[in-house]
């Protein structure tokens, strides 16, 4: 168990800098086996990874090793840190890109990384991901105790987790906290908390949607619906095509939600 | 034995989802050994998934689980399948992916996946590549037979596997199925059946190729040209360049072949 | 050991090309592990598969075998080659891909790929990736001595690996020869060869900076910088942005850099 490790970041797929992390793992852990959980988020974009992150981890067994390096602040004075929950370990710059997990889980320990012993014996200025939290990763999935990384942390940073806001009518405000590849626009209203229900009126960009649907196939060819996405947010979609696009709407976006019964 | 498992589905690579169905695999199987064979499959394109993944499962070891999701239907009343022949085992939903696959194998079992014994404990109706055929992979690759999974079924949908047609005068029409990353335009058209020779006339596009090319670096530079490509098929090329841009050609366009040597 | 297989290709990721090498290899080699390092190198653009495997090859254990298919020569009269090196094997088209390889490293051993009995039964004239390099790649896992494949070879095919020219006034000039995913332009500088300093004068475009930055973090947003990269390499990036697109530069342009203290 443990040697399980996940991978993060904002390299793309066009260098060989996701690969080399690799080689720098299974150099130290022959017997790792390491997936990929999204190489795409958009350059420098902490929120992005938080989130992607956020939809995932939960399904990986005990154990794991979470690996972020989305870090717009590296070689800087910003700390590395790595983060153990009874569930996973997340090793990952300290820039908030935890957020959503330290919101959801027990958090047991928190270690900066300042033991040089783990890292490469050349650590680059530019490229963490190679010299300092492959490295480290791969020495945890062997063994290496989270204390022997550096010295115990008492805070780390976080932003606040997306929420929706109620207005004085009662009438809920959500925002577009994701945009998926089929242009799925995931908010930040969770299903219990809006109490969403079959009289939920829903408007996005002038757009009015009545109730939820239970899937996208339940929509005619070209409708806008709405629904809980796999992720347990309200998602609005489009059966056949991108709400994104046919919306024009982003990350940041809002949606208004009302429930008649409720006023 | 049994525990490779091919990941095929329309998710790209920006959000978790593909990660997170490897997730869950790993957490059921930590043996298993996963391998991507395309996750840039157009949304919702079921014809192209069924052509790629045509292209590719004769070259896995026997026993390989190859899974696919595309699934425009998913959470609706689409049937879900484990379909076994004697070289795989191919998990899907029932909607046609698996066409190529039956027209060209012996299809020793099928089953509809009605057994929610080896789904996720909680499913959602918008994602069951993580919560039905990721699960239910796993557990193939250790060994719990097809038979388990749910009731055997007589018949699956399929479509009909594109293939040209003769026209009164001899030619014979193909089309394109497929265009790859390279532009390369390929064709429904097999050099046995099509009898393709150094005679043969190529029509697309008012272009005029006469006879076939054994490679690319046989043509000029810029030239459009024909061979025979990696999966049998007749492929129109361009040297050093795309065929699909120059000539403006996409899936389902019209390619007419002539062998004046038959006439 | 000897089991680590790395694959860089300009095969993309929307066809089953790459997967489709990997069944052939784990059919051979189901242990075999399997690291993707690039797909996305330009379609037959030698030279940047060429940096991109230079980048990385390094951070890879010893015995790692490093599998390279951007191959416009397929099918012609170009040789495939298998090249051992202290570290590492590397196989691939004979066609320059192993410049930068053999400009850094002691090659050990090179030979022509030319016995059959480690290819696949059938070979195209179209995809030796899947019929000749993943086989062969495979066998070599399991522990096939190189000898075995071909005859040795007393010379390959190479490029002359970039290189800063200093002209009359003392003035470097360089080239860019790489444009990462996050815009960072790579020179063919190299920092103790180029004697970069702080005083250094660097001028792109037009735009003049003076002195190497050591991080990202370090400049102002939007900013021009330079910096050492991770490979050691001098770059010009722009923080929170893309130096290629604010500058509009590509690979092959020049940069001028003038180190006033040697005047």
């Amino acid at each position: 168990m443990g040697s399980l490790i996940t991978l993060t970041t904002d390299f793309g797929l066009k260098d060989s800098y996701v690969g080399t992390m690799k080689g720098v793992i299974l150099g130290i852990n022959p017997q790792a086996t390491i997936v990929d959980l999204c190489h795409e988020i958009e350059p420098q974009n902490v929120r992005q990874a938080a989130f992607v992150l956020y939809t995932a981890y939960r399904y990986f067994p005990r154990g794991t090793i979470h690996v972020v390096v989305v870090d717009p602040g590296v070689g800087s004075e910003r700390r590395a840190i790595a983060l153990r929950t009874p569930m996973a370990t997340f090793v990952a710059p300290d820039n908030g890109v935890l957020s959503y997990v330290v919101a959801d889980e027990e958090v047991e320990r928190v270690v900066s990384l300042t033991n040089p012993q783990y890292w490469l014996a050349e650590v680059s200025s530019t490229f963490h991901g190679r010299d300092i939290f492959a490295p480290l990763a791969a020495h945890l999935s062997l063994g290496v105790p989270l204390e022997e990384l550096g010295e115990a942390l008492a805070e780390i940073v976080t932003f606040s987790v997306p929420q929706p806001e109620i207005g004085e009518d009662g009438t809920l405000r959500g925002h577009i906290i994701h945009v998926d590849r089929f242009g799925n626009l995931i908010t930040d209203v969770k299903q219990q908390a809006a109490r969403l229900s079959q009289e939920t009126i829903i408007e996005v960009r002038g757009h009015r949607i009545v109730g939820l649907r239970r899937t996208y196939a339940e929509a005619a060819k070209g409708e806008i619906l709405a629904l809980i996405g796999s992720s347990g947010h309200l998602e609005i979609a489009m059966r056949g095509g991108s709400a994104m696009r046919t919306l024009g709407m982003k990350v940041g976006d809002e949606v208004k939600i009302r429930n008649p019964a409720l006023h």
